[in-house]
């Protein structure tokens, strides 16, 4: 298979730095779109596939799957794109497409496993897919999306990941004008969440450690601040939500949470990966009819009904940009949480 | 307040056997209905409320809501009953009416708490409600239930707590025709879900620790056993059913049967009140939206519905008939879980 070689930024293990290298990407097939990327979300994801963290990494790994760009070149059966097009690019391009998952637009629930956007198995050229530190990308249309003209590019980036792993569960729950929602954390997923129920008409309140973050989940569109360590404030909203976003990382107590559900409530879990310690108690979810669920991203059709919601509603995400050089010392502010709340590297950077 | 003096079967204190006793019922009021009990099923709730396992118990207690006669005397304004009916009461004698759980149809949920039928503060007398190990029980219509003629009515009364409390999940997770149901659990409120499931047109898995009980579940109507110790069997499972009810009333791992959820599907605990140990893992959660819920009994309005359904289908309880005097033991083979799958006291037994 023919292939073009492009700039990308990645690194070879777990412990180095992320440095620019060539990469190759397929030139176009008949349903494939290439895309010159604009702007690339950097995503947690990231961060802990580059050092390995969860195992299984594939080296030299290139990150990045919050992209936007302009087409530059579509394949002959290509439909809905054409040269000079926006285009975006999300966690996923491949997917089988036709078992029962697929069929149903869950294509981040493929039954045969979908193809990460980067780390991912490659079926084009074998090895593994490379993501969108990166000049250019070629992907199969079904799973390229189209972004509104009126939003800011580079705070659209975002919406890719950190949008779309809020959204989908708000709309797989039902949230709808009147709903109530919490949101644990405020970061690249909490300020998302916070926008997209208040978009979609819900009453919204963050749950928070420390009382310092009020001012500014509110400007982002909060009702209410509950901090979670006074018992009185979380008294006060005992039997309250219809759905909890619980979007925190790390291994931390979900039983608070549940105790400030309504009945027939659910607190989703799109953050934290493994054991739910201290341990789950059955006695309030049992008579309250409440549920502790996971979910994961969202399908593409989806994601493009997300997009829409927020080229309609003009939403989009708060964001620092930074130059692909920066790289590593973002990651370090990461982890401190020092950011607001979505790095978004401006590919330009790479190019020159 | 009036009353009457019924005989009773109940105890006085956590370590005493049940003995006969005298109660008082109220007179009816204008929306009451009195009724003459003909058959009490007895609950592994009986039991603990009795030995006060859980606390809180108030003595004397007497047991009893799987509750079965004919009516003898109804209120001025009833409308619903009228002397001769068959009638049935279940866990739910009382509830607010007015909040929003209530004002569903969702007494069960009641936030103001709903009456148990024993051991529930009694709004009409004071102190508590004494429940159907007795000769006649006095309840507001709205909680009383209509039995169908064609069931056997001994075999009816398990429905009033085990046929509901395995129905309301059912038909809260849309259980329909071509849904793959598991059953987790063999005894009460197992058997219930299996008859209940397969009449709703499900195809019916019971998961079992022992390879024992394969003959007894296919006999009422499940499809397939699973032997849940063995791992080839637990692989071939993997990712198949819509909707678990977990019966299992000790605790256990949850883990092994989130992982024979398909995509969406929800494991809902019915059986357990306390802490899940091993903890639960929320990876499978997230990559499959899979969803860990409880449920408790089921409101009046369903109680119907499944009564309904019940004589349609012809569906009753696999019962073994007990006197009245013959609790104490019943409740010892209780704890061996040696009865198939119900006892259930002929109240002719307290009369003679
Ligand atoms: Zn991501
Ligand atoms: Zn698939
Ligand atoms: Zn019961
Ligand atoms: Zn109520």
């Amino acid at each position: 298979m023919e292939t073009i070689h492009v700039k990308a930024f990645g690194t070879t293990a777990p412990e180095a730095n992320l440095e620019q290298m060539n990469i190759h990407r397929r030139t176009v097939t008949p349903k494939d779109v290439e895309i010159d990327i604009l702007y690339c979300g950097v995503c947690h994801s990231d961060l802990h596939t580059a050092r390995n963290d969860w195992g299984g990494s594939k080296y030299p790994v290139v990150p990045g799957h919050e992209i936007v760009g302009k087409v530059t070149r579509v394949g002959s059966e290509v439909t809905k794109f054409k040269v000079g097009d926006l285009a975006a690019v999300g966690c996923i391009v491949d997917s089988c497409q036709t078992c029962s998952s697929c069929q149903q637009d869950l294509e981040q629930y493929c039954l045969n496993g979908f193809t990460g956007t980067y780390n991912g198995k490659d079926k084009h050229l074998g090895g593994h897919t490379f993501g969108g530190y990166s000049e250019k990308v070629v992907v199969d249309e079904h799973f390229v999306l189209s972004v509104p003209e009126n939003l800011d590019l580079a705070a659209a980036a975002p919406l890719l990941c950190a949008g779309i792993t809020t959204w989908s569960p708000l709309r797989h729950w039902n949230v709808k004008e009147g709903s109530k929602v919490a949101v644990v954390g405020l970061g690249g997923l909490g300020h998302m969440a916070i926008k997209l129920a208040k978009g979609l008409g819900a009453s919204v309140s963050l749950f928070s450690r420390t009382p310092g973050k009020t001012e500014d989940a509110k400007a982002l569109g909060a009702d209410e601040v509950i901090i979670s360590t006074d018992e009185a404030q979380m008294n006060a909203v005992k039997g309250k939500f219809d759905l909890i976003i619980d979007t925190v990382p790390y291994v931390h107590d979900v039983n608070p949470y549940v105790a400030t559900l309504n009945i027939n409530g659910t607190v989703v879990l799109v953050g934290y990966l493994g054991p739910l310690e201290p341990m789950l108690h059955t006695v309030p979810l049992i008579l309250g009819r409440k549920s502790v669920a996971g979910s994961v991203i969202g399908g593409i059709a989806e994601t493009q009904e997300m997009l829409d919601f927020c080229g309609k509603h003009n939403i989009v995400s708060d964001i620092e940009i930074i130059k692909m050089q920066d790289i590593n010392h973002a990651y370090e502010r990461m982890l401190k949480s020092d950011v607001k709340y979505r790095f978004v590297i401006d590919m330009q950077s790479l190019k020159n």
